[in-house]
Parts: structure tokens; sequence; C-alpha cells
């Protein structure tokens, strides 16, 4: 048997009635872009007004929380900074909650600023985003790992530079110590027409150098769920995952063990979602905006 | 029987005797950084006056042909722009002579002067070497791939951007005629006290993102030394490789069917040489330089 295709307004009433909590993909389920998705706003209105809890969970570790509220809001979306995670937010909370990181040692961050800003909510110093000076082999022997250095973080980082490729692979290989945590392992990023590179792809330089693995974050891998059981104490029977890729969000919901939504606005069609080699969703749905029709 | 071990000097004329022609690594066994090993131009012109021709083969990329005779008189040694080779210049030679590599089209660089200015050499446009411009999100669907290049070429770059990146992955994703060429797959880079990531990390990403194998040039590689053989109508079974590093210059040889000498003065120590699982070279001795007592 697989998945369960929601279509009439029946079936949207027993599927919403099932759960308490709801988390959200947000690219291809809530916008795409910048352009939010038929009745969105309206389904998740509906979705307060019975009492239900939403979370919005992305792999994308460039933009901080507060950046992500302002995006909502000027797409006509009520959202709160504590209804947000990101890969970077649950990396910072990762790092300090459950590895207990020691305050007197640094990050080495390869990212954007939205690492940057996490991290520092949370009391941790981070280092690395001005290293990208030139580097030559003759000034290569220059770049030595520190002993401050206690964890090197990966995201995407639109300033990658060899020098901070450089600084990062001495500390992983020289201070086995030192920590090495990826916000997610995206192959690819949308970026309009065409993919690029995504974090998993330029994470890869690291992996191959050092011959480390990093503890990965971000959707499909289980530590950002355990950060979002963790915070907002979440039952999993009573709760659902709802993302357009097959790959991430829906074996994301899997593999924590939650009901999972595929809507059909993103990345997956309905002959994926169908297929017995795919991950199986629990439901799928034309969009999400199809649930506007109950109130 | 594993490698024969030379230290008499009836060994080492019988050893010179039995070849035409010899290749050389450079770095652990000519010099080390900038500082030649011992004997070792003593050497060099007890092979000239015996009429050999010598070859000096490397995975450098970032360094011009013409750079390198600079580096070789500066250490006292003769060399002329034809008896170098690098992975740069291959890659060069490859393209243009085996590949017949349409002269219409443009090749995207990723990496240093040294394969600019040797692709130019034969005639071939590059472009990719100024795209070190911040990208960021709302930017990135500028980078768009271009008719014009046929070919990504990828060596150590010290400039690496995320701009070089997305150009390159999305001409090899959305152009499956683009070729995608490495001049070496080296995993590190010796830089001094510390190893940093070398071509093959850099590479790694491309790799990745783009799902695609690149044909690679460098040792342990064939493609290189189909051109060496080539250029120079050697006969390998009257000529030798000489390296310090079992898994790349040995291995190189090896593939070729060279006969092959590994020196100690380099990465591969003695153990490594005789055990079982190694590459196995034809010869070893403990430093090139220790053939100076032949005259």
């Amino acid at each position: 048997m697989g998945p369960t295709r929601l279509s009439t307004r029946s079936e949207y009433e027993s599927f919403v009635d099932r759960y308490d909590t709801f988390l959200f993909d947000y690219d291809g389920v809530i916008w795409h872009g910048s352009t939010v998705v038929n009745n969105v706003p309206k389904v998740l209105d509906m979705l307060r007004s019975r009492g239900k809890r939403l979370v919005f969970v992305t792999n994308n570790s460039a933009t901080s929380r507060k950046d992500y509220v302002k995006k909502f809001t000027s797409l006509g979306i009520q959202a709160s900074v504590e209804e947000i995670f990101s890969s970077a937010y649950a990396t910072a909370v990762y790092l300090h909650d459950v590895l207990k990181f020691d305050p007197s040692k640094k990050v080495y961050v390869i990212g954007g600023a939205g690492i940057r800003h996490e991290l520092e909510e949370v009391g941790i110093t981070t280092v690395g985003h001005d290293d990208i000076a030139q580097v030559s082999l003759a000034t290569l022997k220059e770049i030595e790992p520190s002993a401050e250095v206690g964890a090197v973080v990966c995201g995407i980082d639109y300033d990658i530079s060899y020098r901070k490729l450089a600084n990062a692979h001495v500390n992983l290989v020289e201070n086995p110590d030192c920590l090495f945590i990826a916000t997610n392992d995206d192959r690819t990023l949308p970026g309009g027409k065409h993919m690029y590179p995504g974090t998993g792809s330029l994470l890869n330089t690291l992996v191959h150098s050092t011959q480390r693995t990093p503890l990965v974050m971000g959707k499909p891998n289980t530590p950002m769920l355990e950060c979002v059981l963790k915070k907002f104490s979440l039952e999993p029977a009573r709760t659902c995952m709802v993302g357009d890729r097959l790959d991430t969000d829906i074996l994301f919901g899997i593999k924590g063990g939650l009901s999972t939504l595929c809507v059909l606005t993103g990345v997956a069609d309905e002959t994926a979602v169908c297929s017995p080699e795919s991950p199986q969703a629990s439901y799928y749905i034309s969009s999400l905006g199809d649930l506007s029709v109950i109130q």
C-alpha cells in the first residue's frame, strides 16, 4: 500500500485532526523563491486557529532566523523566531546543548552570516569569515592549526576561498579532537533556472582531503530533528512533516518516526511519490493550499 | 621477489646502462621545496654525458614550463623547456593533439596561471580566471552555461571562488558535450610543515555536484604518460620512472609498462617500498644523489 492521496474535504478534516504539530519545509511547499504558494497563508491561519503548533524547518544555513521572519512577514505569513528552525540554528543548539561545546574554544566557520549569527546568539565565538586573502604555494605554510579551534562548521559559503579550506583542513587533520559539523549535505542548490553546487558538494573537498566524515545536521539526517523534538517536546505520533522532496523532507520524517505529507508543488511529482523505490510518504496532496477549503 | 635495492657501484652502472630515458618526479627526488637534494645535479650531468634523455614530470599545474626552467636554473640544474612535463602542459597537449579541441570553443579554467599559459601556447582560449566577484542567492541566477565553453579544466586554484565552481557546474551539467578534465587528482598538497587540500580534493566538489567523472591527466593516471611517450617516441622497455611516491610516481610507471626506481628522500620509506601491499618498484635507492659515485 503506497502513500494515500488526500483530495476530499473529509480526508483533509481527518488528516488535520490526526496531528498536533506540523513541520514545514519552505521552498516548494510555502513559497517558490519570492512567490507564496496559492492559499498557503490561509491554510497556516486555519491550522493556528485549530490550536496546531507550526514549525518551519529548512536546510538553508545562509539566512538567520530573524531574517526568515522578515521574509515570512513580507509574504503575508505570520511566523515567530521560535517557530523557525534552520540548519544553522540547529547547529548552534546542537553544539551548545547536546555537545556542550567548550566555551573557551572557537568555531571555524565555512559558511555565511546565518551560521555566524546563530552561533554567536548561543555565546559561541566564530572565526574564519575574514579568511579570503589570496594565498600562494609560498605563503601556504603560514596557515597553521590553532589550539583555539574546537570545531569546523561547514555550510553554504558564497565566499569560499582556498585559505578557508586550508585552515579547516589543517585544524581537522592535526587536531583529532576538533569537531567536524556540516549544516546539511544537499548536493545541489536551486537558484532560479539552474541548480548550483550545494553545501554537500562544497563539503566534499574537506571530506576527501581530511578523510573525515562530518556530523550532518540537516534533512534527511536526524540531528536537526532531535533538536526540534526536544525543543518543543513533540510526540512523533502526533507530528507530521510536510515537504516536497522525497529524499530529504519525507525521508527525514520517516527516520524520525513522524507521519509525512508530500506536496506536488515542488520537486516530487505523483509518479515519484507513488514509486515503490521512493521513500514512502504517509500522504500526498496537490498543494498545501488545497487544505484551504476547510476552515 | 620485491624491489631490488641498488647500493654498489656495479649495481649503479648496470642500472644506468639498462635505460635510454629517465623520467623524474621533482619534489622529494630532485629537490625539497627550494633545496636541491645532495649530488643530484652531478647525477643529472653524468646521465646527460652518457647520452641519456632526461624528462621531468610533475603533477603540479600551477607553474608554467618556462617558470620551471627558471627554478631548475636557480638550483644549478640544466634543463630546457622541452624536457619539462607538467600536468598543465600535458592537458594542453592532450586537448590539442589527442582530443582535437574545437578551436572555436573556449576552456573554462579552475586553476592557476600555469594552466592558462600552457593552453594559450597551443592556441586555446581560456575563460574563468576573473570569476572571483562575490555571488549571493539572489544573483546566482545570472550564472548561465555558455555554448562557447567546450571544456572545463580543473587544477589547483588558490583563487577558487563559488562563482567559478557554479560556472563550471552549469556548463558541465547543462552541456553534456562539455569535456571535464583534471590536471591531476592528488588528495593533498605539501606546503612546508603541513599538507593542504590538493587538486583531487577541490575537484571533488564538482565531481559530487555534477555527478560526472573527469579525465585525469596526471600521475598515476596514464594520459600524461601517453603524451610523454608520444612526444619523445620513447620505448617503454628502455625507460625508467624515478619517483618518491609509490601511489603516484611508481604506479604511473608500472601502468605505462616502464621500469621504476623509488628514492627514499621523499614520501616512501624502505618499509613502504618493500611491503607486498605497495605498488612494486623495480628498484629502490637511498637517494638519486647516490649515483654520483659513477662518472
